[in-house]
């Protein structure tokens, strides 16, 4: 059995050691937390650093392959490993392109990829010479996860939330819709998309309301978010998973925001939506079988279970009785016991080939389910 | 969360913890062999024999609720346990009357459930009483376990095989088809079927080619076999999982051949077509949330891998890639090193609303994939 170690051990890392389970492997995690939510579903788990040099690298070392769950992880340990016959996804290579976002800026401008205007920062007060550049989004080169390091500037007086080191600053667009595009790519360099995932926000509170799959674009928008997504994927030159983030501007452009080189969240409806899933695609990569089907078993929405604000301490999930009621939702829930004020806990997934039926029950799910403690 | 024991470390108790996964729960499995399949998915493992009234018991305490991935489980552990008020699942009351196959057939007969008729032997010499009885099946009233245990008697020439212990004599009937129900009983009496699902035999080797779901059955027979499932369940006054298996013999009528109080074999298929699988089911019972939907999401078909005749030691996978490369399967391999004839090392489940295509699939998948060494 082939030996795959993870770096990170949260839900992404919990909802691939599940996938695992139907295949031949001996899984291995390093994180910091001995209780985190992939601790326990691992056939090895090592306490350490993922951006420690050595943590990662004896962690790595006498594995087959490895890969990760989040990108802050020791690149200089993964480059190591890879010299001396450690399969890494992906490639350290992309993961240097995407883990700092001058860099990735950089590379869409590079491989005429469409992406936004943007500037680059290195500290706060340069921010007063672009006054005319905003409303921009002012976004950490390194180190920002889950909405943490980005701050939107709509004018001089948003100044003072811009970041004090290196950052970049990406004029806003005026976006029409924003969608995902889930690409696997394999160790050939064959590759498969998965159904583009739309975004809806709440436009007062600019949140995350759901997702729906698949996005509601014309098929010529389509054909330009696929080209797109193939083309960032082809440039970066590695195998595995990829999360190509668009947005769609009022003027039908399509543009890149980001990628993330792992399984996402706006790929997590796969599990019951797709034939295989991200997760089940990624072990399908990482042990040479042959590329799973990125067709839709049926139409999905899903809803991302976040701390409540003002809960802080064992987590309660109210409802969930209520919700489990529902003859066609899929309830994941991440075994963290405590909730925090913005933390991913879960999420839901709505089967049904009714669009109305799939937002109505997104928005009851919503409603109901609340983590609280 | 609540703490929840699973007795039996199998590839039944490796399917129930990637469905743990989805929710707060905090899983122990005790098992003999520390690298089993459910060894590295479980909060907590604890090595034991799950036969040992200490061993259990000690297990046992002072978690919420224990549930059995096999009958062969020591019933009093069990009874000391849910006196001391740990929820077991199934009751042991339940597994009481099955685990025993003569008080399993006498429980059939007192409440009225159609079953094959039978016989009671103590020991080898009483066979030759009852040459009149034959063809019959010879069933080990306790130990036996996939295909263990049972031998077919046809005439006197084969009443050597027969057991030298206490054992059931059960008369062949003339089998049209054999389907199975998996019935879902939650902790408030209610309950919910799933689809019945049909056995096919290699008349020539009367070994399992696949299951088919729904069972190619007339209305009025799955009516019977329906009523016959939830007699079963009714009387056995417990919560749980339980798979009825029903023989259909020529003249249409409904027999029960046995009951698993149990996650079982007959039931995988429910982890991708079905809303709520089974083993989701099982965790739903037990941490009191709502009963799945038990509705096929598609129609099915299931392969087990079984170990191949004259191959003993490391497992391999022949042609792995060719089934991986169907677009609409669904492989399960259950992690064991070694392989041993006979052996469960996986399954497959394929989905396809076309019956053809689903037997089609089945027999090409059966051909190809090989369990050898």
């Amino acid at each position: 059995m082939k030996k795959v170690g993870i770096l990170g051990g949260g839900q992404l890392g919990r909802m691939l050691l599940q996938a695992a389970a139907n295949y031949p492997v001996e899984t291995y995690v390093l994180e910091k937390d001995d209780d985190c939510p992939a601790a326990h579903l691992c056939t090895h788990f090592t306490k350490g650093s993922i951006s420690d040099f050595d943590d990662v690298y004896h962690f790595g070392k006498g594995l087959d392959a490895i890969t990760i769950e989040i990108e802050s992880v020791n690149i200089e340990a993964l480059k190591k490993l890879e010299s001396e016959g450690v399969k890494v996804y992906p490639r350290p290579s992309a993961l240097e392109i995407i883990k700092n976002k001058i860099v990735q800026k950089n590379f869409y401008v590079e491989n005429q990829i469409p992406t936004s205007p943007y500037l680059v920062t290195s500290n706060k007060s340069e921010l007063n010479n672009h006054l005319s550049f905003l409303p921009a989004a002012h976004k950490l080169a390194e180190g920002g996860y889950d909405g943490r390091g980005v701050e939107i500037l709509k004018n001089q007086n948003d100044l003072e939330k811009g970041f004090d080191e290196s950052a970049v600053l990406e004029k806003l667009v005026t976006i029409k819709k924003e969608i995902s595009i889930i690409v696997a790519v394999g160790e050939d360099g064959k590759n498969a998309l998965y159904p583009p995932v739309e975004m809806i926000f709440n436009k007062d509170l600019n949140l995350l309301e759901y997702q729906l799959c698949p996005a509601n674009i014309a098929e010529k928008i389509l054909w330009k978010a696929e080209a797109i997504a193939l083309a960032v994927v082809k440039n970066l030159k590695s195998p595995g998973i990829f999360a190509v983030e668009l947005f769609i501007d009022i003027d039908d452009n399509v543009l890149v925001n980001e990628t993330a080189p792992r399984v996402h969240n706006s790929g997590h409806h796969t599990i019951e939506a797709a034939y295989s899933s991200q997760f089940d695609m990624l072990w399908r990569i990482i042990l040479a079988y042959p590329l799973g089907y990125t067709k839709q078993i049926m139409n999905s929405s899903m809803v991302n279970l976040i701390g409540e604000e003002n809960y802080k301490g064992e987590a309660r999930y109210e409802n969930l009785e209520e919700v489990l009621q529902i003859e066609n939702v899929f309830v994941h829930i991440y075994g963290k016991k405590e909730t925090r004020p913005g933390r991913k806990m879960g999420h839901v997934t709505v089967l049904s080939n009714e669009r109305q039926e799939l937002i109505h029950i997104a928005n009851k799910v919503k409603q109901l389910l609340k983590v609280v403690s």
